[in-house]
Protein backbone atom coordinates (compact mmCIF):
# COMPACT_ATOMS: atom_id res chain seq x y z
CA UNK A 1 0.00 0.00 0.00
CA UNK A 2 1.58 3.09 -1.66
CA UNK A 3 -0.53 5.78 -2.27
CA UNK A 4 1.26 9.55 -2.69
CA UNK A 5 -1.60 12.74 -3.80
CA UNK A 6 -1.12 16.46 -3.95
CA UNK A 7 -1.90 16.80 0.05
CA UNK A 8 -0.86 13.16 1.54
CA UNK A 9 1.21 10.11 1.32
CA UNK A 10 0.67 7.10 2.48
CA UNK A 11 3.00 4.01 3.07
CA UNK A 12 3.11 0.92 5.35
CA UNK A 13 5.59 0.55 8.61
CA UNK A 14 6.56 -3.23 7.43
CA UNK A 15 7.63 -5.98 10.38
CA UNK A 16 8.38 -3.36 13.24
CA UNK A 17 9.49 -6.51 15.28
CA UNK A 18 11.96 -7.37 12.73
CA UNK A 19 13.20 -4.22 11.88
CA UNK A 20 13.27 -2.71 15.74
CA UNK A 21 12.63 0.66 14.91
CA UNK A 22 11.00 2.51 11.99
CA UNK A 23 11.04 6.31 11.51
CA UNK A 24 8.35 8.00 9.75
CA UNK A 25 9.79 11.95 9.39
CA UNK A 26 11.09 11.11 5.37
CA UNK A 27 9.28 8.19 4.82
CA UNK A 28 6.04 10.95 4.68
CA UNK A 29 7.38 13.66 4.35
CA UNK A 30 6.34 14.86 7.63
CA UNK A 31 6.87 18.94 8.61
CA UNK A 32 5.22 19.18 12.31
CA UNK A 33 6.96 16.05 13.69
CA UNK A 34 8.83 13.51 13.56
CA UNK A 35 7.59 10.15 14.30
CA UNK A 36 9.30 6.52 15.14
CA UNK A 37 7.65 3.36 16.05
CA UNK A 38 10.09 1.40 18.44
CA UNK A 39 10.28 -2.37 19.21
CA UNK A 40 12.56 -3.49 22.19
CA UNK A 41 13.11 -7.56 23.01
CA UNK A 42 12.64 -8.94 26.29
CA UNK A 43 15.72 -7.30 28.40
CA UNK A 44 16.49 -4.83 25.87
CA UNK A 45 16.82 -1.22 26.94
CA UNK A 46 17.57 2.01 24.89
CA UNK A 47 21.61 1.61 25.82
CA UNK A 48 21.88 6.16 26.58
CA UNK A 49 19.64 8.33 28.44
CA UNK A 50 18.91 11.23 26.59
CA UNK A 51 17.22 14.80 26.42
CA UNK A 52 16.34 17.09 23.80
CA UNK A 53 17.38 20.74 22.87
CA UNK A 54 13.61 21.88 21.64
CA UNK A 55 11.80 18.93 21.55
CA UNK A 56 8.57 17.92 23.54
CA UNK A 57 8.47 13.43 23.06
CA UNK A 58 5.19 11.96 23.21
CA UNK A 59 5.80 8.16 24.28
CA UNK A 60 2.65 5.75 23.81
CA UNK A 61 3.06 2.12 24.39
CA UNK A 62 0.85 -0.12 21.57
CA UNK A 63 1.95 -3.71 22.85
CA UNK A 64 3.79 -5.42 25.74
CA UNK A 65 5.78 -3.83 28.99
CA UNK A 66 8.70 -2.49 30.29
CA UNK A 67 9.76 0.28 32.10
CA UNK A 68 10.44 4.09 32.06
CA UNK A 69 13.02 6.63 33.34
CA UNK A 70 12.77 10.54 33.61
CA UNK A 71 14.98 12.41 36.14
CA UNK A 72 15.80 9.71 38.48
CA UNK A 73 12.07 8.31 38.53
CA UNK A 74 11.48 5.32 37.38
CA UNK A 75 7.75 3.18 36.48
CA UNK A 76 6.55 0.75 34.38
CA UNK A 77 5.01 1.13 31.20
CA UNK A 78 2.15 -1.47 29.29
CA UNK A 79 0.25 -1.29 26.39
CA UNK A 80 -2.47 1.75 26.90
CA UNK A 81 0.83 3.63 28.68
CA UNK A 82 1.14 7.17 27.40
CA UNK A 83 4.35 9.64 28.68
CA UNK A 84 5.05 13.40 28.00
CA UNK A 85 8.62 14.45 27.71
CA UNK A 86 9.48 17.86 28.25
CA UNK A 87 12.66 18.69 26.47
CA UNK A 88 14.83 18.92 29.68
CA UNK A 89 13.83 15.28 30.66
CA UNK A 90 16.51 12.96 30.76
CA UNK A 91 15.08 10.16 30.12
CA UNK A 92 15.08 5.97 28.82
CA UNK A 93 12.67 3.31 28.10
CA UNK A 94 13.26 -0.47 28.37
CA UNK A 95 11.39 -3.67 27.72
CA UNK A 96 10.37 -6.00 30.82
CA UNK A 97 12.81 -9.11 31.37
CA UNK A 98 9.66 -11.30 30.29
CA UNK A 99 8.22 -9.25 27.15
CA UNK A 100 8.72 -7.24 24.31
CA UNK A 101 7.44 -3.63 23.88
CA UNK A 102 6.52 -1.84 21.26
CA UNK A 103 6.10 2.16 21.26
CA UNK A 104 5.24 5.09 18.68
CA UNK A 105 7.30 7.75 19.96
CA UNK A 106 6.77 11.22 18.40
CA UNK A 107 8.99 14.94 18.99
CA UNK A 108 7.44 18.25 18.14
CA UNK A 109 8.62 21.29 18.38
CA UNK A 110 7.79 22.43 22.39
CA UNK A 111 4.64 25.16 22.21
CA UNK A 112 4.44 25.14 18.52
CA UNK A 113 0.92 24.03 18.65
CA UNK A 114 -1.40 26.88 18.40
CA UNK A 115 -4.92 25.51 17.94
CA UNK A 116 -6.52 21.93 17.12
CA UNK A 117 -9.48 19.95 16.74
CA UNK A 118 -13.13 21.99 16.67
CA UNK A 119 -10.61 25.27 16.43
CA UNK A 120 -8.67 23.67 13.50
CA UNK A 121 -10.92 21.50 11.25
CA UNK A 122 -13.46 22.22 9.73
CA UNK A 123 -16.14 19.65 7.81
CA UNK A 124 -16.37 19.78 4.25
CA UNK A 125 -19.63 20.14 2.45
CA UNK A 126 -18.34 19.46 -0.84
CA UNK A 127 -16.72 16.09 -0.98
CA UNK A 128 -17.44 12.81 0.63
CA UNK A 129 -16.26 8.90 0.01
CA UNK A 130 -18.45 6.17 -1.56
CA UNK A 131 -19.48 4.66 1.63
CA UNK A 132 -21.25 8.01 3.25
CA UNK A 133 -24.40 8.52 2.41
CA UNK B 1 -0.71 4.20 36.40
CA UNK B 2 -0.17 8.00 37.38
CA UNK B 3 3.08 10.16 37.72
CA UNK B 4 3.96 13.20 37.34
CA UNK B 5 7.58 15.47 37.20
CA UNK B 6 9.02 18.54 36.93
CA UNK B 7 9.35 17.23 33.61
CA UNK B 8 7.20 14.91 32.37
CA UNK B 9 3.67 13.65 32.95
CA UNK B 10 2.58 9.82 32.42
CA UNK B 11 -0.80 8.12 32.22
CA UNK B 12 -2.38 5.11 30.80
CA UNK B 13 -5.69 5.81 28.47
CA UNK B 14 -7.96 3.33 29.42
CA UNK B 15 -10.22 0.87 27.51
CA UNK B 16 -10.02 2.82 24.01
CA UNK B 17 -12.47 -0.16 22.63
CA UNK B 18 -15.18 1.20 25.12
CA UNK B 19 -14.34 5.12 24.70
CA UNK B 20 -14.10 4.48 21.28
CA UNK B 21 -11.63 8.07 21.01
CA UNK B 22 -9.23 9.18 24.03
CA UNK B 23 -7.38 12.83 23.48
CA UNK B 24 -4.00 13.59 24.94
CA UNK B 25 -3.36 17.27 24.79
CA UNK B 26 -5.57 18.33 28.22
CA UNK B 27 -4.59 14.93 29.72
CA UNK B 28 -0.94 15.06 29.11
CA UNK B 29 -0.55 18.68 28.92
CA UNK B 30 0.96 18.45 25.53
CA UNK B 31 2.41 21.68 23.53
CA UNK B 32 3.19 20.48 20.49
CA UNK B 33 0.56 18.79 19.38
CA UNK B 34 -2.92 16.80 20.21
CA UNK B 35 -2.87 13.09 19.78
CA UNK B 36 -5.80 10.81 19.50
CA UNK B 37 -6.29 7.40 19.62
CA UNK B 38 -9.62 5.96 18.06
CA UNK B 39 -11.15 3.10 17.59
CA UNK B 40 -14.20 2.90 14.87
CA UNK B 41 -16.29 -0.80 15.43
CA UNK B 42 -16.81 -2.67 11.89
CA UNK B 43 -19.02 -1.22 9.60
CA UNK B 44 -18.48 2.23 11.21
CA UNK B 45 -17.39 5.43 9.44
CA UNK B 46 -15.97 8.76 11.11
CA UNK B 47 -19.44 10.47 10.07
CA UNK B 48 -18.05 13.49 8.46
CA UNK B 49 -15.06 14.16 6.11
CA UNK B 50 -12.85 17.03 7.18
CA UNK B 51 -9.87 19.18 6.39
CA UNK B 52 -7.87 21.72 8.81
CA UNK B 53 -6.87 25.31 8.68
CA UNK B 54 -2.80 25.11 10.32
CA UNK B 55 -2.64 21.81 11.29
CA UNK B 56 -0.72 18.29 9.15
CA UNK B 57 -1.97 15.16 10.13
CA UNK B 58 -1.02 11.91 10.22
CA UNK B 59 -3.22 8.53 10.99
CA UNK B 60 -1.26 5.51 12.27
CA UNK B 61 -2.87 2.35 12.24
CA UNK B 62 -2.36 0.18 15.21
CA UNK B 63 -5.03 -2.34 14.99
CA UNK B 64 -7.31 -3.83 12.74
CA UNK B 65 -8.44 -2.85 8.85
CA UNK B 66 -10.29 -0.37 7.18
CA UNK B 67 -10.31 2.41 4.44
CA UNK B 68 -9.24 5.69 3.93
CA UNK B 69 -10.64 8.56 1.46
CA UNK B 70 -8.48 12.10 0.61
CA UNK B 71 -9.87 14.58 -1.99
CA UNK B 72 -11.42 11.61 -3.89
CA UNK B 73 -9.27 8.78 -3.62
CA UNK B 74 -10.04 5.72 -1.59
CA UNK B 75 -7.63 2.95 -0.48
CA UNK B 76 -7.58 0.26 2.49
CA UNK B 77 -5.23 0.45 5.10
CA UNK B 78 -4.97 -2.32 8.09
CA UNK B 79 -2.43 -2.37 11.08
CA UNK B 80 0.86 -0.83 9.69
CA UNK B 81 -0.71 1.81 7.56
CA UNK B 82 0.40 5.31 8.02
CA UNK B 83 -0.99 8.40 5.95
CA UNK B 84 0.06 11.98 6.67
CA UNK B 85 -2.33 14.42 5.38
CA UNK B 86 -1.57 18.16 4.28
CA UNK B 87 -4.00 20.87 5.90
CA UNK B 88 -6.02 21.31 2.66
CA UNK B 89 -6.52 17.05 2.36
CA UNK B 90 -10.09 16.08 2.63
CA UNK B 91 -10.02 13.17 4.32
CA UNK B 92 -12.03 10.36 6.18
CA UNK B 93 -11.74 7.31 7.70
CA UNK B 94 -13.84 3.82 8.19
CA UNK B 95 -13.80 0.77 9.68
CA UNK B 96 -14.02 -2.26 7.38
CA UNK B 97 -17.15 -4.09 7.51
CA UNK B 98 -15.95 -7.42 8.92
CA UNK B 99 -13.32 -5.46 11.09
CA UNK B 100 -12.70 -2.87 13.59
CA UNK B 101 -9.98 0.11 13.18
CA UNK B 102 -7.53 1.15 16.16
CA UNK B 103 -5.80 4.30 14.86
CA UNK B 104 -3.34 6.99 16.35
CA UNK B 105 -4.27 10.40 15.01
CA UNK B 106 -1.61 12.84 15.34
CA UNK B 107 -1.91 16.89 14.77
CA UNK B 108 0.54 19.52 14.30
CA UNK B 109 1.42 22.75 13.10
CA UNK B 110 2.29 22.37 9.86
CA UNK B 111 6.02 23.25 9.03
CA UNK B 112 6.50 23.75 13.12
CA UNK B 113 9.58 21.11 12.98
CA UNK B 114 12.89 22.67 13.42
CA UNK B 115 15.22 19.79 14.12
CA UNK B 116 14.87 16.47 15.43
CA UNK B 117 16.38 13.14 16.50
CA UNK B 118 20.96 13.66 16.00
CA UNK B 119 20.53 17.27 15.71
CA UNK B 120 17.73 17.48 18.59
CA UNK B 121 18.54 15.16 21.14
CA UNK B 122 21.91 14.52 23.28
CA UNK B 123 23.07 11.87 25.07
CA UNK B 124 23.38 12.43 29.34
CA UNK B 125 26.67 11.43 31.01
CA UNK B 126 24.92 12.59 34.67
CA UNK B 127 22.26 10.34 34.92
CA UNK B 128 20.62 6.54 34.43
CA UNK B 129 18.30 4.07 35.22
CA UNK B 130 18.60 1.34 37.27
CA UNK B 131 18.98 -1.44 34.69
CA UNK B 132 21.56 0.02 32.65
CA UNK B 133 25.25 -0.09 33.64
Amino acid sequence: MNKTGKNYKATAVGDVRAKGRVELHNELGLTGSEISINELPPGFSVPFVHSHKRNEEVYIVINGKGRFYVDGDEFEVAEGSVVRVDPAGQRCIAAATDSSIRYICIQTEAKSLLQFTQTDGFISATTKPSWLK
